[in-house]
This record gives structure tokens, sequence and C-alpha cells, in this order.
């Protein structure tokens, strides 16, 4: 495609591919989109690694990492000394989530309850460090304003830096604060989402941004899981798609094999936007977790983040590997941050062949548009 | 424009305008769209001289009317004395709106505090009866599938029948009751809406019909407000747009002038989505009024349908009257149904103008998708 921001990031297609599998972030690149690894579950030292692999892999074609360093969080500012955040989970919560495995007959493991903090973003700067020594394309910040440091090292290393907004008013915030790339992600996203659609975020973003007399790149995010819809968001003027969901269900994904079959089911309507994984709100999978949780009806009021996750991210992790095994329970329980795309994700493919299509599928779109219009 | 619709309409520009106002019914059909009377509210000697007065002002262009019907509501299939549905509000709830009003400095009226049963459907077949003596080029239903005597009437009567929806099932059973064109609305859009945001429910439901072999035409609705969301969705397939909330800040509608201005000065995140008005979910301009209901925190859990709209639109419409007057409890109260593309609307133009902007809005994005795309 002969747009701007293809010349600018060395790409043929301009979709971005976010994923924590360095095998679709390689797949991606090397069918002409831009794959970005998503570092944050990463110590310094394994992400270091990925990093390595996707090099080998795309040899100097453009790739991307994003790490999630959120504005703000519980502890932030404070000389917290180890486990002192971990204090912070009331033992009502503990409670709850020995009584929600309970009533699906899965005993307690008290051991591995609580996990790291690194949604706290402890680690943000040391990941950013690594990435840094690889040939990235592109560095996100999924949540909020990215930290200086992250603005700093873009500036310094000439390396884009990017921000997800679920608002106007935030997208603004990110132009001040000087990032290069704007994402604008709307409320059917799979993961951290805000409340305004898509058709209605792009446009917005786009008009505030004219405003201020920015012309940074918008890329459209949330619910993109075909060409069509990408192609639907360049017509309102965006510079490309950013991409999570679709990912979810190529051969190359580590998604537990139950989650795959639970996605390729799934309607649009089997994803909720709800704070009970991580704190803030997140769309995934309905399930029993998530009905456990506010917004819900009677629903437990879900901590604070980093607190939330910590809380119950091992719990959720030994879930699914109940549910592999085949535990009806756990299978009630099991969930994943997916978009309301989902419901248009009905076969397991590789995830180069997911790039072919999107192009296809976004040429017959442009042409169907095209048609439409007296010559 | 050379869609097949556009023949099939005898319209220019497949652009259909929802409006209470026949001002707007009318500017609309006369600049080539097809502009469609809600008719809900009126009483058939009204909506008779209403159709009457837009058959003046059209001279044979096409319009049509919107008549709700629900398929569920409280007391259907019972034969109801008079008043006897009036009898089922409980007293606790007259007595929580008489609160709210009183925290807002507003004194309770007991003879205006209940209202009639329109959205019980008992006056449906009495309005279609009036419509169908006037040239309409579309009948529709906005709330789940049309009454057999609708779908009948639109056989024998030859005009088309169209139906709202907010998920793909949806969709399939309208297309299995006989309807001629599908509307499907996203999430985002103002009134009564599901939770499927319109970028990913248009392609699920062109999807869904065209695995049972339908090929009945869909317009897309929900957020629409300018023509590059118009020219997205025709770029993924759907057939056109349908249209609501862009009209109340046009010049002819009638929305109250306070009402404008909240509309004018919101973004997108200014809407809720709400059983507070009629006790099914509809998306609303977020006031005190809507924060007291459920899903809000601590809100008054919704009466069903058409109990709801009967306890509460007298006293909403006093509370608009009062806002015009300048009371500020009634001002912070004050609500409308409006969909997320409000964060669009930001000045007060004729209903012509917008719909010359819409084309010109159209015909600029098909060119930028256009361009996207190698020779």
């Amino acid at each position: 495609m002969k747009t701007s921001i293809c010349d600018q990031y060395g790409i043929d297609f301009p979709l971005f591919a976010f994923s924590h599998c360095r095998d679709v972030v390689a797949a991606v690149t090397n069918a002409g989109g831009l794959g970005v690894l998503g570092g944050t579950a990463f110590t310094p030292e394994a992400l270091e690694q990925e990093l390595n692999w996707i090099d080998e892999q795309v040899r100097g074609k453009p790739y991307g990492v994003d790490i999630i360093v959120p504005a703000k969080f519980e502890g932030k500012g404070e000389k917290l000394e180890a486990g002192a955040l971990v204090d912070r989970i009331p033992a009502e919560y503990r409670e709850f989530v020995t009584e929600l495995l309970a009533s699906h007959d899965i005993p307690d493991d008290h051991k591995r309850r609580v996990g790291g903090s690194s949604l706290s973003g402890d680690t943000g700067e040391a990941l950013l460090e690594v990435a840094l020594r690889h040939p990235i394309k592109l560095m996100a910040n999924a949540l909020g304003v990215p930290p200086p440091y992250m603005i700093e090292a873009g500036q310094s290393s000439g390396v884009p830096v990017a921000a997800l907004v679920g608002a106007r008013e935030h997208a603004l915030k990110q132009v001040a604060a000087g990032v290069d790339l704007i994402i604008a992600q709307g409320t059917e996203a799979g993961g951290h989402c805000g409340e305004v659609s898509t058709l209605v975020l792009v446009p917005e973003v786009l008009d505030a941004l004219a405003e201020v007399g920015s012309d940074i790149p918008v890329l459209a995010a949330g619910g993109i899981v075909t060409g069509r819809q990408m192609a639907a968001c360049v017509a309102m003027g965006a510079a490309g798609a950013w991409t999570g969901s679709v990912w979810l269900t190529t051969e190359e994904a580590e998604t537990a094999p139950h989650t795959v079959q639970k996605m390729l089911t799934a309607t649009s309507r089997d994803t909720i936007r709800s704070a009970g994984r991580t704190g803030k709100p997140s769309r995934q999978l309905v399930s029993d977790w998530t009905n456990a949780w506010a917004p819900n009806p009677g629903g437990q009021k879900p901590l604070p983040l980093p607190l939330q996750s910590m809380l119950v991210e091992p719990t959720l992790r030994r879930i699914d590997k109940l549910a592999a095994s085949g535990h009806p329970g756990a299978q009630e329980l099991a969930t994943y941050f997916v978009g309301q795309g989902v419901g248009l994700m009905n076969k397991v493919k590789p995830a180069r062949t997911v790039v072919l299509e999107f192009i296809e599928d976004y040429l017959a779109a442009a042409q169907r548009l095209s048609d439409s219009v007296p010559d």
C-alpha cells in the first residue's frame, strides 16, 4: 500500500499486530505488517531471549515492543519493602477467591495464591533497556501516558513511541506528552478499554488532534479482526489498524486449547468489560469468573491495580491448566482477554494467512466503497 | 449514488433518518435521503395530521414510518381493564421518583405522575392503519420482531418492512419472520440498543445472513453522525446508514433548547446505556436521572416495559419544561435518548445541510480509502 505510515515504518500493509507470542510477531512482520511483542510479563532476561529469536526470524524487518507502564497504581511513589503490596490484599478477598474455586470443585492452593506486581510498572524501565538493545521500530505503552523515561528513550534512540487511548481527552494528553503514534482503541477491544466505540472514537480523536494542529498518525483499534473493518477505519481517516484478539486463534499462538475452542464458538456477545482481572476495566470472555465480579450484579468489587492481578493471575493460570485437563468447574471459570471481534473468529489459521486474508478483504472493501460512488 | 438500495427506494443517497419531527423527515427526503417518522408517541389522529403535512412537503418523494411494537411487555396477552397496568407500579417506585425530584428542589405533582402505555404496543395496529393510507415507502419496528399484522400489511401493501437488531441471532429471527430490511444497530446508538459495537455487528450480521443464503440489505446504525462513518459501514458491506441522534441538533428538531446545549458540549463519554427510562436498556445523556437507576452502582432497579416509561415519562417531560425555564435541579436531571455520536455533534445546522455534508464527507472518505490502494 502507498500510505505515508507504510513509508515511515517500512511496511507493506499498515496492520499492527500485538501479541505475547514471538511466533506471531515474526510471522506478521514477515508477511508485511508490523508485529509488536507484549513484553510486560517477561523478565528482562526472558525478553532478551525472545527478541534475539525475533531478530533471527525477521532479519531486519520492522517489529515493536509493548510494555505496560500504568500512569496510576496502588503504591506508586511510595518506597515499599518487598511484600508490602501483598499485605494490602485484604483477607476477605483471598477468602472470596477460595470460595469461588470451592464452588467449582477446585481446592485452594495456598502456596500459589499471590503473584508478582508486573502491572505496577516496576520492571518497565529494565524491559525497555533490553528492548532498545534490539533494532525495534516501535515502542508502545498500553495504559495511560508513557512514563518520561519512555518518551526520552524514544527521542534519543529515534524509535517512535505509541500510546493507546480510549477517549478524546486522553489523546490530547498523549500528544502533549510527546508520543509519535496514537492508537485509538474502542470499547469493543480485548484487554484494557474505555467506553467509546471504535466507529465514534476514531473520528473524534482525529478531529481533536486536527483542532490542536497535530498531524501525528492515528491507528484504529478495537474489534478489528478483518480487512473490511480495517478498511472502514482507513476510510474514516485512520492510518491503519492495531489488532490483538485475532492472533489468539492463530496456529502460532500459545492460547490454551480450551480457550481457543471457547473463542471459536463465541459470538460478539460472549465478552464482558470487567475490572475483575486487573483492577481496571478490561474486556474478556464471559465466564463464571467474570460473573463473580462487579459490575455484574451482586459481584465482588475488584481491588485497584496491581493488587487485583496479584490476587488473581496465579489462580487464573491454575484454572487454565485444570481446564486443559478437562476439569468441568475450571472450564466454567476459564476466561481470557479478547474483544467483541471474537464473534468473527471462527477458524484456526496460520498468522501469515490472517495477514493475507486481511489484505484481500481490505482490497475488496475498498472496491465496494468505490463502486458505490458515481464516476 | 448507484447502489441497488437507492434504486429500490427511489433515493439518491442511502441515508435513512429517524426523527419524531416531521420537518426533519421532510427535509431529509427532499435532500435525497429517506426520512422516517417515529410514530409511536402520536395518537392515530395526530399521526394522520403529521403524514398529511409530510405528503404536502415531499410531493411523492419516499419517506417511512417507524412504530415501536415490542415483542415482549408486561401485561401482553392478558385482558386488562383500563388502569390495571397502572396498578402494577409499586408504591415504592412512585416514592423513589418523588424523593429524586425533592432532592433536586422539585415538588411532586401527583396529578401528572403516570403516563399512557404507548410502549405496550396497544396502539401499534391503529397507527399502522393510518400510515398505510399514505404513500409510505417503508415501515419499521424498532424493538424486536415485528408483529404478524405488520409483516402481513407489508406483504399485502408492497411496503417493505424494516427491523432493528442488536445481535446476530436477532437478525436471523427477523429474516425468518419475513422482514425486507435489517438495521444492524450497535451499542453506541441512542435509544434502545444492544451490547455489540457497530463495527463488529455489521460484518457479523452480514456473515450470518450470507450463511443462511439471505441477501436482504443491511443498514448500519449506531454512532453514525458523519458521512465518513457511513462510508466506513458501506465499505464493510452495509447498504447504507440508519441515523437518529444527528437530527436532534438540527434547526428543525423539536429538541428542548437546554438539551440541545447539553448535546453540543457533550463528548462521546457523556452517554450511558440504562434501563431507567423505558425498562429496557437504552442509551441517553448521562444526568442525575440516569445516575439514579441501575446499572449505576446503588441505583434503583427499573420496572419492566412499559411500566417504567409509564412511571417516568410525564415526570421527564415536566423536568424538561422546568429545565427550559432555568431550574438548576431540573437541568441536572434532564436527559434525552442520544448515541455516542453526540461527541461529534457540535453545531446546530439545517437538516438539509446535514445531508449535504454527509454526502461530501462520504465522498471524501471513499477517495481516502481508494487512495490507500495501489493502482
